[in-house]
């Protein structure tokens, strides 16, 4: 079958063989499918979708793209979650060190920001001196001395999806469901795990808003990992709200440090407790989600995660003192509070638009590798349905200057309204999805 | 609005503004739009269709992508004919020169061959000496003096749909309906009619076989060109068949000459003589189809037709020689009768294998820009219907070698099939369309 026809068979929503859709991808990490025909058939794809079987053909070529990890040298079952991403969420840098400090490996690889959500990798790099940058090597020897890692995708691992993941970005097929859920699972099949949480943001601070979407992408995701051998769960978590108080790196890894202390905002608290629960039993280290729940909020409780997340810091050269002392870590100068202007409920936010004037206070990407300032961000202590008075204080700006700030308060003032009446709101846990069952609203 | 907007719109179905269409075609001419971007977009077009006012606007962007041909200088109503192209489709090459003997100016840029099919200008070259390369302003000198030149499309018109022709031919974006209209009716707007006939083919030879799909194309460059103040009117012709004779450029020619001299074959006679009256009653030197007709029969058949195509072949510095001595043509080496094995009747032919098996002889190419020999093709004598005997012969070869002939020969012994029922043919002359009305078959 030639470039042309495995193009058309597309355009017009036949089926592609495996073999086919295997030799084009392959013809193209190889250069000799150009970009701009790769860019036909990802629009096509993204407007006539595919199968699962075209999908788990398409994951497989990603995933033996580049390395694929080999982590049979580190006991047990290794566990890793991915979120879909939104503001505020830094549950990855609290869930990793919880879960491996209860035994179960997590290898985690993770990205950076994009758009307007933040990225793991760039919260632990405003801890001076954190590496995540390591080689394989160095990530595979951690994870057998350690029991977790944490750390930046490499150029090494599927490189096939950096290349696609390039081009969907500039040709307006990014957010297409088989495309999205192959990039992610290409990603992680190779980094060496055996399970996989799947954190699937809904809200409309999500990059898939809609909850019908989100489930569609979860499923999609479920389904690649169980075709790959891995047993996959998923839970939906609200992002009509940012995620705890803190958005902006620095502040988020404050934030993190007060969980990993037994205390930090409540949400923060509640959804890395679920995700880790789902963890331990997928590890066998719980029973059940109940027992998980049990474990985990207890080693949040007794100082067992926050030890595991020294031992971590210090694997990977950071300064290990932030975690007790958190003025180490760095803060911007300017510092502004928004106080409420009437009495009343705080509505539903515009959670993007939170998150971009993060980005603009610096600390995000306007543009593909520009630097960001960790010591900049957002404090926002009240959530969509709390009463707040006149003058009470519902966010903080961290700004390096004032013209900055004074925008950041524009938006904000904007992106939180107070109103008369309790807005509707997501659940913060909502639904879970696992390859044989789906059960609506917590499981217990 | 931004390039990824567009592009995304376009993707989601929703319909673009003919500014932002346009913007995002000049960014695209002028290079700040990247090919692979382009290849999204068209593909999203391809999938998602384009409305009038979508169509209109790209149109004419493409249209003042170069040159637009000012022949004002030239007295009359300047028509000319575009055919969706086909096999053996040599009606071009009697028609101008019969029109405009009867003082109805024609301006005739045309393409070559393309896939199964022949093009005009690769014909003409067969004649010695024959230049379709003219300047522009050859062009426009010999439209005043002669009121008829056949040339090749030139660079300087609508370069950006040559641009995008290249593009869409490696990214499977070539069969759509609005991409096909917009590009010959921003070609044929650009080199100086006031109006245009199609020739619009349906059957197994035609690039658009269902009369479905080729109705709907004549009606879209029949509203673009009504958009742009022309006249435009549609004539759907059978291409379930070569018309004519002779497919391969010398060897047409020849046909061409013999028409011109009240000869011919009579589908080819009657193909030429019923566009030749659309273009009459357009140009305004007939009153209405029937008289058209008459006129273009006359001038046929008395030698003004030939007079013209003489004055164009001087003109454009050929062999006018060859209009007397077709023996002038070349003439491939080898030739071989198709003998009938069994007495029957012809069936329904698979007219692109024909077309295809012109190419391998080399009458056409199968790589851009690669040469082609004017001498070789296939005269096939019988049509779908006509009874055959035992020995009769069904076709004849020229090829310059045994290995191709042979190859033709196994070819056409598939392609042209003796069956012992009547087939089911199209109507040589199918359906009118123009702005206004649409008439069933042959409008009296």
């Amino acid at each position: 079958v030639t470039t042309y026809r495995t193009v058309q068979r597309k355009r017009d929503g036949e089926e592609l063989e495996p073999a086919e859709i295997a030799a084009f991808l392959i013809a193209y990490q190889e250069g000799r499918v150009a970009d701009y025909q790769m860019a036909a058939f990802l629009m096509a794809v993204f407007i006539r979708g595919m199968t699962s079987a075209e999908l788990n053909a398409m994951v497989d070529v990603m995933l033996h793209s580049g390395e694929v990890v080999d982590l049979s040298s580190v006991e047990g079952t290794k566990v890793d979650k991915h979120s879909t991403g939104g503001v505020g969420d830094k549950v990855s840098i609290v869930l990793a060190p919880l879960v491996a400090s209860l035994g179960v490996p997590v290898p985690m690889m993770s990205g950076r920001g994009l758009g307007h959500s933040g990225g793991t990798v760039d919260k632990l790099e405003s801890i001076p001196g954190f590496r995540t940058g390591l080689t394989l090597a160095e990530y595979r020897a951690q994870m057998e001395r350690v029991g977790c890692a944490l750390i930046a995708q490499t150029d090494e691992v599927a490189p096939l999806d950096r290349k696609l993941y390039a081009l969907r970005d500039v040709t307006a097929t990014v957010e297409s469901i088989p495309l999205i859920a192959s990039s992610i699972m290409s990603k992680k099949l190779a980094e060496g795990i055996d399970a996989l949480v799947l954190d699937v943001k809904v809200g409309n601070g999500a990059f898939l808003p809609e909850e019908s979407a989100a489930t569609e992408l979860a499923r999609t995701m479920i389904e690649v990992g169980e075709a790959h051998g891995r047993s996959v769960v998923a839970r939906m978590t609200a992002m009509d709200r940012p995620l705890g108080h803190a958005v902006g790196n620095a502040l988020e890894i404050a934030e993190c440090v007060q969980a990993l202390r037994g205390g930090g905002p409540p949400d923060l608290r509640e959804v890395t407790v679920e995700l880790a629960a789902e963890m331990l039993v997928l590890g066998g280290a719980s029973p059940d989600l109940a027992a998980g729940r049990e474990q985990a909020a207890t080693a949040l409780n007794d100082g067992r995660a926050l030890e595991k997340m020294h031992e971590i810091i210090m694997a990977q050269g950071g300064d290990a003192r932030v975690l007790d002392e958190p003025v180490r870590l760095p803060r911007a100068a300017i510092r502004r509070d928004i106080l409420c202007e009437k009495p009343g409920i705080a509505g539903v936010m515009d959670v993007r638009a939170i998150g971009h004037a993060a980005v603009a206070l610096g600390a995000g990407r306007s543009q593909l590798g520009a630097a960001i300032d960790p010591a900049v961000g957002l404090d926002i202590p009240v959530k969509p349905g709390d009463p707040v008075e006149r003058g009470e204080r519902i966010a903080t700006i961290y700004a390096q200057d004032e013209a900055s700030a004074a925008a950041a308060a524009a938006t904000l003032r904007e992106a939180i309204p107070v109103g008369a009446a309790k807005p509707a709101t997501l659940p913060l846990i909502g639904k879970r999805l696992t390859g044989a069952a789906v059960t609506t609203a917590r499981a217990q």
